[in-house]
C-alpha cells in the first residue's frame, strides 16, 4: 500500500545539466505511472532508484517537447530491457493524452523502425476549443492517426468529456479512479486526479463479540461488506460493525497551466493529499507567465488554497532558477523565493508547499480516521 | 582554419549516464556541423565548450531512434537561446538524411506546436534497396512528407545516388566538398565525406624577383590563380611560380553499419585525415555484431586499411562498454580491449587509433607539404 512520488524533471523549456525536463512518477506497489515524458526522462530514470520496466501506464498532459520528446526512446529503452522471453508475454502500456499523441508516437516509433516487445495502446482526450488560443489548437486533419497501426499497437479508445462532471474518465479499477480535467495554456493541457478507492473500516471486534460472534470466515464476509444471517435469525449488517471506511488517497498532477476550466475539478481535486502544480516564473513576471499560458506560485497557491490540498509541490521552473546546489554568487534568481511567495500566499490556510527537485520524492502515507 | 571533432555522446542504443546517444560536431571557423542527435544531444551541448546556435548542418546517418531522437528538441532550444531580434535574421539550417527525415520533422514540430525562429530544410538521401534487410526499408508511402510545410520550413532537395560514383552529392561550396555514401545496417545508413578544398601554394619569391616581378597587386593575381602578362610581354603561369597546392583536409563520418557498399566509397575516403567508425561490440561478438548491422574493432580496421586513413577513431560502444572512469572492479567488459583489436588488425599499417569518449575533442591540423 506504499504509494510515493518522485520527480525526474523539475524545469520547463527544456532539459538542462541543472534540471530535467517534465517527468514524475507515481509509485503504488511496485507499480509505475510516469507523468509528462520530456527528453532525457529514460536517462533520468536511470539515475533514480525507479524502475523503467515497471512502467505501466502513461500520461501525457499535452504536447509541449519538454513534456513529451523522451517518449519514443523511454519506449524503445524500456523494450530493449525487457526479458524478450517468448513464454512471458509482456503486459500493455497505457498511455494517455490529447488528441495527436497516438500519431506522434505511430510516426516516431515507424519511421525509426522501433521494435518493441510489449503491445501499447494510445487513449486520446478530445479536448475542447477554449482549452488554448486558436492558434494552438491542431486541426483533426494534423492529428488524424492515418496509416497502419504499430506492429505492437492495439487500437486505444478516445475520450469526450463529460459535460455534467466537467471531466474525463479515464479508467475506474479496483483499486483507482483516474480522470482528467481541462486546464488553459498554449496549447490545450490537463491536469489529472488520481483517486483510491476507500477501504472498508476495521471490524468493532468488542461489539462482535457481544452479538456472539467469533473470529471464522464471518468475520470476512463483513468485511467484504456482506450481511450476515446468525443462527437465531438476526441479521448483522456491515454498517453496524464496521469503522467507518478509511478515505483512499488523492494524487494531483497538473500540466502546465495558466488556469483550471471549470469549477468542477476544484471540487474533484478537494483535499488532495498531493496537487503538483506549476510555478514558471516569480510573481513579479506574472504577465509574463500567463501571456505564455504558465504560472506564478501565487497563481498555484491559489489552485491549491480552492481545493484545499494538503501540499501543494511546485515544480516545471523557469531554468533561470537554479537547484539549491547548483546556485552562484551572483545569481539573481532564487528557487526560494517561489517557495517563499506561495507560503505567503497559504498563509493559514493548512497547506504545506514543497519545491520539487530532480530525482525528490515524496511518500503518501495511508490516511487514517483520525 | 581550425578544425576539430568533438564526441558529445559515444553510446549505442540507447542514452545512458556513462555516454550519451549518438552525436558528435565538427566545426570550422567557429560553424558547427552536428552528425547524428540522440536523444539528450542538447544537454550534452550545454556540458560540452561548443555553442549550439552555431549549428548550421545536420547530418543524420539513419533514422534508428539513438541517431535521432534528439533533433526535434535541440532545434527547438537552439531557437529558444537565439536572438529573437527581428531585424536580424537568422540564417537556415540544412538537415540531411535518410529519405523519411522531413516526415519525422514535420510532424515532431508540428504536433508539439514547435515554433522556430529560423528556416530549416530537410534534403533527403534516396537509398537503394541493397543498404539494409527489406524489413528495414520503409515505403514510400511512410515517408511522404504530407501535409502543409512547418511554417519555418523551406523546400528541401531529393539526392539521389550517383551511379558512376557510387556516391551522393549534398553539396559543393568554397571551402568543402560533402558527399554521402552507402552503408549496411539494420534500416539504410549513410556514411559521410566532407573534403576540404586545396589551397594554392606558396608563392615562390626568389623565382619571382629573378622574374624582376616585386611584391604587390601581381602577386595576388598569380595566388588566385591567374596568368599575368609582364611589360615585356612575357606571360608567367601561376603554376610556374606556386609551390604545389595544400592539400584540404578530410573528416569521414560513417552511421552504423557491417558493412559499405561497393568500392568508391574507400577511394572517396582515401587517406582521410580522421575516419569516424562504430565498434559496437568486441571481435568475439562478430556474429552478434554482424546480425544487428554492427560492427567489431576488427571490421572497423578493415575498413580504415582499405582507406589508408591517418587516423580511425572508434565510437557507438554497447553501453556494456563502460567509460574508464565509470568502471568497477569485476566489470569484465573493457573498453580498451576494443582499441587493442583495432591496433592489432592495423599492425604495420601507419593507421593510428583513437577510442572516443563523451567531451573528446580531436583536432584537425592543417596539411603540409612535407
Ligand atoms: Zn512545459
Ligand atoms: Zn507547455
Ligand atoms: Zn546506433
Ligand atoms: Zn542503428
Amino acid at each position: 500500500m506504499t504509494m510515493d512520488v518522485t520527480f525526474l524533471g523539475t524545469g520547463s523549456a527544456y532539459p538542462s545539466p541543472h534540471r530535467g525536463a517534465s517527468a514524475l512518477v507515481l509509485r503504488t506497489e511496485g507499480e509505475c505511472w510516469l507523468f509528462d515524458c520530456g527528453e532525457g526522462t529514460q536517462t533520468q530514470l536511470m539515475r533514480s532508484q525507479l524502475k523503467a520496466g515497471r512502467i505501466s501506464k502513461v500520461f501525457i498532459s499535452h504536447l509541449h517537447g519538454d513534456h513529451l520528446f523522451g517518449l519514443p526512446g523511454l519506449l524503445c529503452t524500456v523494450s530493449l530491457n525487457s526479458n524478450p522471453d517468448p513464454q512471458q508475454s509482456l503486459s500493455r502500456v497505457d498511455i494517455y493524452g490529447p488528441r495527436g499523441l497516438r500519431h506522434f508516437l505511430r510516426v516516431t516509433l515507424g519511421l525509426t523502425g522501433s521494435q518493441l516487445l510489449f503491445p501499447y495502446a494510445v487513449h486520446e482526450l478530445e479536448p475542447t476549443g477554449d482549452q488554448s488560443p486558436e492558434e494552438g489548437q491542431l486541426s483533426p486533419e494534423v492529428t488524424a492517426d492515418r496509416g497502419p497501426l504499430h506492429p505492437q499497437e492495439q487500437p486505444g479508445r478516445t475520450i469526450s468529456l463529460d459535460v455534467s462532471s466537467e471531466c474525463y474518465l479515464l479508467f475506474d479499477d479496483q483499486r483507482f479512479v483516474v480522470k482528467a480535467f481541462r486546464l488553459f495554456h498554449r496549447v490545450p493541457s490537463f491536469g489529472f486526479c488520481v483517486q483510491e478507492h476507500h477501504r472498508p473500516g476495521r471490524l468493532k471486534t468488542e461489539l462482535l463479540k457481544e452479538l456472539g460472534l467469533k473470529p471464522g470466515p464471518v468475520y470476512g464476509r463483513l468485511k467484504a461488506g456482506k450481511a450476515v444471517t446468525l443462527e437465531d435469525g438476526r441479521v448483522v449488517l456491515p454498517s453496524e460493525v464496521l469503522e467507518d471506511p478509511i478515505p483512499g488517497r488523492k494524487v494531483c498532477i497538473l500540466g502546465d497551466c495558466s488556469s483550471v476550466l471549470g469549477e468542477k475539478p476544484l471540487m474533484l481535486c478537494h483535499g488532495a493529499d498531493i496537487l503538483v502544480h506549476e510555478a514558471t516564473l516569480a510573481n513579479e513576471h506574472r504577465e509574463k507567465a500567463q501571456d505564455h499560458g504558465h504560472s506564478t506560485p501565487g497563481m498555484a497557491a491559489a489552485v491549491a488554497r480552492a481545493c484545499c490540498a494538503r501540499r501543494l509541490v511546485l515544480h516545471h521552473f523557469s531554468q533561470r532558477y537554479k537547484p539549491g546546489g547548483a546556485q552562484k554568487e551572483g545569481d539573481k534568481d532564487d528557487v526560494s523565493e517561489l517557495k517563499r511567495q506561495a507560503e505567503e500566499a497559504l498563509q493559514d490556510s493548512g497547506v504545506d508547499v514543497v519545491l520539487a527537485e530532480d530525482f525528490l520524492t515524496l511518500s503518501v502515507p495511508i490516511r487514517t480516521n483520525a
